[in-house]
């Protein structure tokens, strides 16, 4: 394995809401999973308040890090509703009505102020593609960049677009079992396991299930062969310190 | 009202099964809400992998950044849970079995390899004190950064004693209402209220309920009388456009 496969995200959350603890993010976990079943990784997300230079800043500083960014929220009609005009700025161009979002905008009737205040949805930056939402305005697609609405229903449509837009890179693929024993007790042994497989990841999440302290070992890579051969002997190893499995 | 009484934090989120999309990042929202609450507004929040270069980096990069940094995750005692060796790189100390955790963790007993890897969880950075957790190994703080477990049971306890050892801020208040007005028609008058008031952050969300789309309006301040005149405006507003509140 070598890394030239993989293709990685980073994800932008926009909204003060999800700074001050008013709304919980729900946006990072579903993009998370659909992402992956594309073959792309999400390797790191902030969350950004609806500040400008901050915005602008941060979508400069990750563009280079990263094969794609993808920002959530900050698109809707009102003054809040920054995330375009941060998004032209951080790529030096300027914001236009784009003429398939204003037919779309315009079909609903509305008085004039209304319709003055949705056009914001139909002023994207020049050389933008849309990313299709069925029954919603579109998000669109500037260089490596997504930008998606951040309501979660609307989101999750765009998403469905996005990633049919997006090069696919190695999927990396996870097996995990519940083993009835502490951090602790496993902790040794797991780790001579991971160091003799370098390109599988092995995480140990501790849970409380019925009363009882346990494990979640969860392992993730991208060769499936190995993956399997890693898991059987983690599997073994649970098994033979009497923490049950074999589901 | 001036910046000097503003007091920042930075979140930083360590784990791989979040940004899979295994886990559910609990913890932000609840710390949003308790340092809210001393007056400590989270300004960023970054979600990272378990990556050592990244977790130093981030760390590095985000201390000179913000009045504190709070990471939460990977301090458990399996080999995934590389936290600490990262927050002693990025200060550039040693970290060293600090005696008051080991006679915590020894009290229970276990067989010689259990506590050989329970005692990764006493490996704490030098100069750090510790950040107490009611029934459980504590966290820590080092300089302006609080290094916090990443089970939301235990990080809450360890950030009720976190809270009481941070410089308190201005506490931002805020006041809420729910429009029964889209966003497009009252985004104009919106706007133009809080052109009027900007020390005020007004913010809207649209939302869907019981089959009729609203929006919330929240507003937030540090000066009450400046967050209750913006208030009294805003709701005046709805009432005169027929959008019901109020309350």
């Amino acid at each position: 394995m070598t890394d030239s496969n993989k293709v990685t995200a980073c994800v932008l959350i926009i909204g003060n809401e999800i700074l001050s603890g008013r709304t919980e993010d729900k946006n990072l976990m579903y993009l998370a999973r659909i992402l992956n079943e594309r073959g792309v990784q999400v390797a790191e997300c902030r969350v950004i308040p609806d500040d400008k230079t901050i915005i602008v800043n941060a979508i400069r500083e990750t563009r280079e890090m990263f094969d794609y960014i993808i920002t959530t929220g900050g698109i809707g009609p009102t003054h809040d509703d920054i995330t375009t005009e941060c998004v032209a700025e951080a790529f030096n161009v300027e914001t236009k009505l784009h003429p398939k979002i204003v037919e779309m905008v315009s079909r609903r009737p509305a008085d004039a102020e209304s319709m003055k205040a949705r056009m914001r949805m139909a002023m994207i930056p020049e050389g933008a593609s849309l990313v299709h939402a069925e029954g919603a305005p579109p998000g669109y697609m500037i260089e490596n960049t997504f930008v998606l609405a951040g309501i979660p229903s609307i989101m999750q449509r765009m998403a469905a677009s996005m990633v049919k837009m997006m090069r696919s890179g190695e999927t990396v693929q996870s097996k995990s079992l519940d083993a009835h024993l502490t951090e602790s007790e496993i902790a040794q042994p797991l780790e001579d396991i991971q160091n003799r497989f370098p390109n599988i990841s092995i995480g140990s999440y501790p849970f409380m299930k019925d009363g009882i302290y346990g494990t979640s070992l969860v392992l993730r890579g991208a060769e499936l062969t190995k993956l399997e051969l890693a898991f059987a002997e983690v599997e073994k190893l649970v098994i033979d310190m009497n923490g049950i499995p074999k589901n």
